[in-house]
């Protein structure tokens, strides 16, 4: 594969400026990334090869539009667009929306519309206007900066692969709610932090990247939140960075990073 | 108490060389360390002040006996060893127990008596000569050095504070076997290690210290293995000087750890 | 020591919620913490003791305030004033000063004057003026957030102890400019960032906080700058921290840091 | 050049597991590492493709000879000899070197002939002893696991890409002898240690590994000795290993690490 890609790629007059690659055999799967700069496009010639061979095959495309979820903690989603920016996350941030509105402030600081779906009487209606939110900003990736509702499947679904929640363990422990405050009451020696995709099934679709840091019996459960806050941001930040150049395909309930 | 302790080790004519303390405020208790030296001994005046108090006091006694545990694989074992025979940890390895064979050269090399308990027929009789084992070595202190066998509770209560464990992953995460083989099919970016107090439930007493070190997608699980072992050995051995120098106070399901 | 000044607090009625205390061998002097809550304030008899004694005492005060100051590069500044905003650090940010204008929208997000210190023919009286500007900000803390200017010893005796620069390496390597350069240079595959206290000797201050992250060898130097950055902001707001919580007392070349 | 050595690979009938390939854009200069298996060998079509364009080529051979030499603190010796006892380092350990006698039990006890090279009166004679004791091994790799005797250039040249030392620094901080002793004095909170090729220049070879820990002002240098020798383990082992795998290229100063 490596040697019949890469021959097209030349062969179109294009230069291959990196390539990954990766066998899972557990799956016999191959997965491969290619980076080329060059004045033809080789993309048709490997169209047409993926087609043959029936793999799939994508191509980056324009900058990426994404908006940000957040409620009441505003570290993460400050953080992004602080990125942003600044020029170290190359993406348009098409909005900010939250169940509540303590992040308008931050929207508004950046130039971002932010769009306020409160929570009211019916949970259903407040998971369909939050879709609805999601639908209208015309978004590729979502990003769930600290956004502290549990979504319903479809929503995940619809979301596959272009949907990333940060949660604030290293995940497989302590999965849902309150983890700080069972991080404590377990009294482990690291907190840490899990950038993932959302898949129906809670805190539990591919990782893409994670982090952990020291803490002792003496942090009580403020301070391993904010030690963990700053796990959170850096987290999360490499995680949109690799998914924004087109660093991560996701390998069934794995996810490749060619970093 | 901090004044009336230290003001009780000063009367004596000791001087205190360092103090540590920890209140914990969801329960009420408090925890301290007092390190001294002196020509006189205030453990007598520090006893009566305890039983007048009703607080639990203990003295670092003698250099403490360790038993060593292990199965198969030997790098815990053997960096264990290693670190005793340099100094490094300051207590007498009086045996190393096994259900296997392949650690007895391990021992030997170390001047250290092998003990042999294989599994047979009936498990009840493996446990029973496996816990013998222990009581006959004399040991003030069990290490479970990768040594695969659940134990039943019984022998967990017997070496209630005193059995350490070291458990192939940053629990709460991977509770139990194939920890590795887990890690691998969840996709995780980070792999570690967790030494703690063995108690009744499996993987649950508490926690004496933990590491971790980042994986990629392109480990194999050999790779996770070869990669947790360096944090295995590592956290263990932290563990092992933490408690052989009183360093650890077992607080409910937590250890405060007056590093 | 430890014995008379709790002593002394708890006889004045006040209870000690923690005590740190370091004994360096190397010099013969004695380091301590104390931490006390009390309807009645134990500060003169504590005064009296370390009269007596010839020791040197400092009682925690009003909420601090501190100036911060960069250049180009926004993120170590904007990341402080973010934690102020949520609460994190307890100060107040009296001003933003810099040789560049680049931050003044920073300053005027989070409603805090900005002090504009251009460079002009003269690098003396650029000096000056922001010798200056620190001192009628009525700062408390001086805190440069990679101000990318060198200060003159004059500044830094003036604010000695109380003024902590973000290094972008783990001194002592890298000392002085262009240390990310320097490290794809030297081929490391570590970088860090260094919080100290400045003093008149370039970088040689004491080291409050250090943190590194593992780099490769595919990292350019603006890889290495983006990677450094996030460990540039974790530091140096520890470092912060650390400082207004009274948890660092300067011990000749060195910082103990009761943390 | 991917496409190229790619399609040689698939042309000979061998099948790539791996390819990594490096652009160093500072130099111009492209490195590329292939793994492949197959039934027919591609490697005369690589010879005579790789002296067409006038590029360097290496093919991995047998297993390889290594000789480790160290001086007192047997740590890193030990750790190596139990690695590959243990089977995680496929290489033939051929002999222990050493100035100092306490080694060689270590090598008795792995089955690994003992060279004793003492110090006498002249320093040049113990060099040419030790370079004839290396030489005599028909090691294909040098380890220096703590060897405390600083090499004449001509030996340094004579392995240059084969010899690696570990330092006890994360070079370029305190290059040279004494390095806890100094980081002590300057109050560092981060120890590591570095594992390097070495060259003329004293500590200033390829960096092929490091890594670091965090230490606290409590730290005496016993205390930064004892935890800085489980950083320098593990990342002498690390590098070693990479080695072994003809994963590591010497770039100029730099060393790319096909991890």
């Amino acid at each position: 594969v490596i040697a019949e890609v890469s021959g097209l790629i030349a062969a179109a007059g294009a230069n291959i400026v990196s390539a990954d690659q990766y066998s899972d055999s557990s799956t016999s799967t191959f997965y491969a990334r290619f980076a080329y700069v060059g004045a033809t496009d080789p993309a048709p010639a490997l169209r047409q090869w993926a087609d043959g061979e029936g793999a799939a095959i994508w191509f980056s495309g324009a900058t990426q539009k994404v908006v940000v979820c957040g409620s009441t903690e505003p570290h993460c989603v400050a953080d992004l667009l602080e990125r942003v920016e600044a020029g170290e996350l190359a993406c348009d941030v098409v909005a900010v929306v939250s169940d509540r509105e303590v992040l308008a402030a931050y929207a508004e600081r950046h130039g971002v519309p932010f769009v306020h779906v409160p929570v009211g009487d019916e949970r259903a209606a407040q998971e369909e206007a939050f879709a609805a939110a999601l639908d209208d900003s015309g978004a590729d990736l979502v990003v769930l900066a600290r956004y502290m509702r549990i979504l319903p499947g479809w929503v995940a679904e619809r979301w596959a692969g272009a949907m990333i929640n940060i949660h604030h363990s290293t995940l497989p422990a302590f999965v849902g709610a309150r983890a700080y405050e069972r991080a404590y009451e377990r009294g482990v020696k690291l907190v840490g932090a899990t950038a993932h995709y959302v898949t129906e099934e809670l805190d539990a679709g591919p990782i893409i990247a994670q982090g952990s840091v020291e803490v002792t019996h003496r942090c009580t459960v403020d301070d391993l939140r904010r030690t963990g806050r700053d796990v959170e941001r850096v987290t999360l930040a490499r995680a949109v960075r690799l998914h924004l150049e087109d660093r991560v395909i996701v390998a069934g309930e794995r996810a490749v990073v060619f970093a």
